[in-house]
């Protein structure tokens, strides 16, 4: 279809190039550079015109370049008259900072849902947000896909015995509960209290775990620290052996470091995020989300090219 | 005053604690960090509940990361309850793509008012936007401040004879007669002419330099290859000396270099973007603008206080 177009920004062309194979499109012609002074330049060498456009770009670090790139490229995209802009961020950066946590604080996951609809975007498409509420910071549709059916996936493909799901935290059961729906296994849960400020955290394991095999899930895996104590506790507390799993591998600062030196078998993590040549261990594997991405877009272009008839 | 605060950002601390000074206030108490993935976090120490705000910073390199820090500042101010959120941009980055110079470029310049608009902003201090045009990009109030009575100041005081201020380029014929005017100097403008495509521009000098010293003025030096040209052409013409000076020393990849390799003998720049360690030479001199946006802010927070006798 010549009115559907994909374009990519520098987050991720790896998975934006597997999402338009996976389409059956080529990609659009578009580059985005740097003046000399560092200042975001958008070659969009091909025509946009009335064309229903998809823009794919994670906010991952450098989390302000990459979203100042997006919202320079929707700019263009609507200055050159394209009929829809639909932007693909398959990771959303500063999720984390969804509420005032403390007085004060800025609520920068709403701040960008602004700035973005600002630039132009008509649509969103992005995955596990940190928090569901972020879809109604948005004034536009929001398709919010989920990491768990491939992660599901390839842990039922493993064929593991005595399962169990474990969230490491209160926030993340309903994820963990998914999994194991998927997984016809139990859950359980880490209950992490501070005994008295200043003193480390105690990780109290609720439910079963004792010479199983525990499956943790979480949505983002930053620095590492909350998963690998959980690790380490399960293992501690008669877990058979211990495999990890996230959507988003931020992976900053001492991840790695923690992941390797970890009672963590296996991390399972999918590729909204590149994992760069800085986050490399034998430990890691990802999966793909170009699949589930790519039948997304082919569903909002339809709905979209339906919605037309109705015009 | 209580009810004035004033914070900075981190792309110019040095110039906002000058400015600080020159009002008389204590810096407002925030620090903007970041988290270990590299996202901005904001901590206000300090209530503004109630404050007529003032955030100083430039949008200069890296640019991406000025503005982000700018706007997150805002958002946080906003929710914060600051009565008035007034934004200082010394150096308001991104004025260049200002219009469509090319079939599908973004307008950058615009998506960036548009932003901080969209952040909270109330109303923007700025100095020697590229265009002037870029003031009517913005729905609030905007003070647009100059650096040519500094420049001057200076180039007066120096006592020069025989002067002749010198626009690199048509855009500048404007600032370099306000220069003019202040040193009683005739002018004289660089008519650069391409003779053919990938053919290298000829410096054609219309106006008398011969024996005179030359003063170029710019609003922005960047890769410095303009001003340099057109230093080496008029010393080639026959002027006695070449100054050059700029508001906003921008001055990247081979800036320095080529301002120490060409015949201008003293560069006289603003303090609106810092001039890092990468960015010293013998030949550069830096000028303060911290008493004019002391000076405006002083008198944007009377009219502010004024208004509230008519609420
Ligand atoms: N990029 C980040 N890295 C680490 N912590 C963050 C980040 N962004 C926000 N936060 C903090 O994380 C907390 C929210 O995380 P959570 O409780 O998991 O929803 C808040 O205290 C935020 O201040
Ligand atoms: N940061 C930048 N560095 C160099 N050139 C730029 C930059 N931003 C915009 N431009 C280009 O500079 C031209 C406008 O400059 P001017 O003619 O001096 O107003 C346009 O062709 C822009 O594409």
């Amino acid at each position: 279809d010549p009115k559907l177009k994909v374009f990519t920004c520098n987050a991720n062309p790896a998975l934006a190039k597997e999402i338009v194979d996976h389409i059956g499109l080529p990609m659009g012609n578009a580059q985005v550079v740097h003046f000399s002074d560092g200042e975001v330049q958008i070659k969009l060498n091909e025509s946009v015109r009335g064309a229903d456009v998809f823009v794919i770009q994670s906010t991952s670090a450098p989390v302000n370049e990459h979203l100042m790139e997006l919202l320079v490229m929707v700019d263009a995209l609507k200055r050159a008259s394209a009929k829809s802009i639909n932007v693909v961020i398959p990771y959303y950066g500063y999720a984390r900072q969804d509420r005032k946590a403390r007085a004060r604080d800025p609520i920068t996951a709403k701040l960008v849902a602004n700035l973005i609809e600002t630039a132009g975007a008509h649509r969103v498409i992005t995955m596990d947000l940190h928090a569901t509420q972020i879809q109604g910071f948005f004034d536009i549709p929001v398709d919010h896909l989920l990491g768990v059916p491939i992660l599901g996936k390839h842990f039922a493909e493993k064929e593991l015995e005595d399962v169990v799901v474990v969230s490491p935290d209160h926030g993340g059961v309903t994820r963990a509960r998914k999994l194991a729906e998927r997984l016809e296994a139990p859950i359980a849960i880490i209950d992490k209290r501070r005994p008295e400020p200043n003193v480390a955290e105690v990780m109290n394991i609720v439910g079963n775990i004792e010479g199983r095999t525990a499956i943790i899930i979480d949505d983002i895996i930053d620095t590492a620290g909350t998963i690998t104590l959980a690790a380490n506790a399960l293992m501690e507390a008669g877990a058979k052996a211990v495999y990890a799993c996230c959507t988003h591998p931020v992976l900053s600062g001492p991840a790695i470091e923690r992941i390797e030196n970890s009672s963590i078998k296996e991390l399972i993590v999918t590729n909204t995020i590149p994992l760069g040549p800085e986050k490399q261990s034998s430990k890691i594997k990802a999966l793909s989300v170009a699949p589930i991405i790519g039948e997304a877009i082919i569903r909002v272009h339809e709905e979209l090219s339906v919605s037309k008839l109705f015009d």
